[in-house]
């Protein structure tokens, strides 16, 4: 069980988020990782519903959640956290060039090639929703997410994950997917379903989210109480 | 001039594109990388106005430019190409942990954190130009992209590139902000502005960008030729 208080891997995290977000914040994918390899991280939590402190943008350009380091990086940014693990753990990465390269190109494809489509369906969907332009435009944005996740089952085939083995990769790749969790996009193709549900099944996930949602349940806002 | 049909390195990329994304095709990141460097490549080329062939998608999981290859490596996405190359050459990338970290978080900073806003931008002003959705959508889209460059200006500070010293990371910020050329946004921040024009000032990206731009000029439609 990595959350560990006298660690020296550190990540920061929300102390609470909406139901909307819960196990879906970008901490879990450093969890999942962590766990996946058993390193002992402790978490520094901070306030999703305030400004963040001027001084985390030191450590988070974009004060976003995770902010991660060890004795040897402070790093920012879920995906390069995952490369830095993975570079320093085949667990998580093949040392030889082009194992370690295609890992890194689904993560990236996951990043870049996936994802800008769900934040545009998130911004329908829930930070601008009900806007008259969400209407015309969200059947175009729901097209152009389908014909990825078609073209990614389709690359993915019949493999459990998308180099054969796990990998960083496919951490993020499913860590991505989660994000349509409440559309059915993702049950539409099989073959994505079924990886997102294995990664699910890992006991290292398994661990990673319940320690997110242990969080936002011990720091719940009280109702009636001063913002 | 490492353009060299001989070369065992290869990337893909359009025999030719339309004026609004000349210049910004993405096989350009790869070729100013490999500039940086002196690799000599070969450029396999793919036709964007016509579906792709279908073993191309075998290279590359949704059909888009530029797939690599060279002896150790077949690959897909920008970023994951710019990090192989950056682990294979210091020049690009620095070997110790902290630096090769931070410089990858820079370069997935671009690509999740900047890039998608931009996409956004380009649907309502190119792609889906003149729905009427994107008047409401636009300002906002607008607003987003300037909170970004202002907590991106604010975190290069006063420095020549993110990290002092040129990487991966900056030839992926500069190239993302790039896409921005038609807006003034990048203008606002003289800091960015600064940074951009101090890379596409490098002898490597001036021949990178020659030498994508090359090829369109070689392979411009015939007016009144059949498509």
């Amino acid at each position: 069980m990595p959350v560990d208080p006298t660690a020296s891997t550190e990540i920061t995290a929300f102390r609470w988020v909406p139901d909307f977000a819960a196990g879906l914040v970008r901490d879990l994918r450093i969890r999942w990782a962590l766990e996946e390899i058993g390193r002992p991280y402790k978490v520094r939590l901070l306030d999703a519903l305030h400004p963040r402190p001027a001084d985390y943008f030191l450590e988070q350009p974009f004060g976003q959640v995770p902010a991660y380091r060890d004795d040897e990086v402070h790093l920012f940014e879920s995906g390069a956290i995952l490369i830095h693990l993975g570079l320093g753990d085949e667990r998580l990465l093949p040392a030889d060039a082009n194992g370690r390269g295609r890992a890194i190109a689904w993560l990236v494809a996951a990043l870049n090639s996936v994802e800008p489509a769900i934040f545009e369906l998130s911004a329908i969907d829930l930070f601008n929703r009900g806007e008259a332009w969400t209407r015309e435009r969200r059947p175009q944005v729901i097209d152009k997410i389908r014909e990825r996740l078609r073209l990614l089952a389709e690359a993915l085939g019949d493999r459990d994950w998308f180099e054969g083995r796990l990998t960083i990769g496919d951490l993020m790749m499913v860590s991505v997917l989660r994000n349509l969790r409440n559309t059915g996009l993702v049950a539409e193709q099989p073959r994505l379903a079924a990886l997102v549900a294995r990664g699910e099944a890992r006991p290292a996930f398994q661990q990673a989210l319940a320690d997110q949602l242990a969080v936002f349940a011990a720091h719940q806002p009280q109702e009636g109480a001063a913002a």
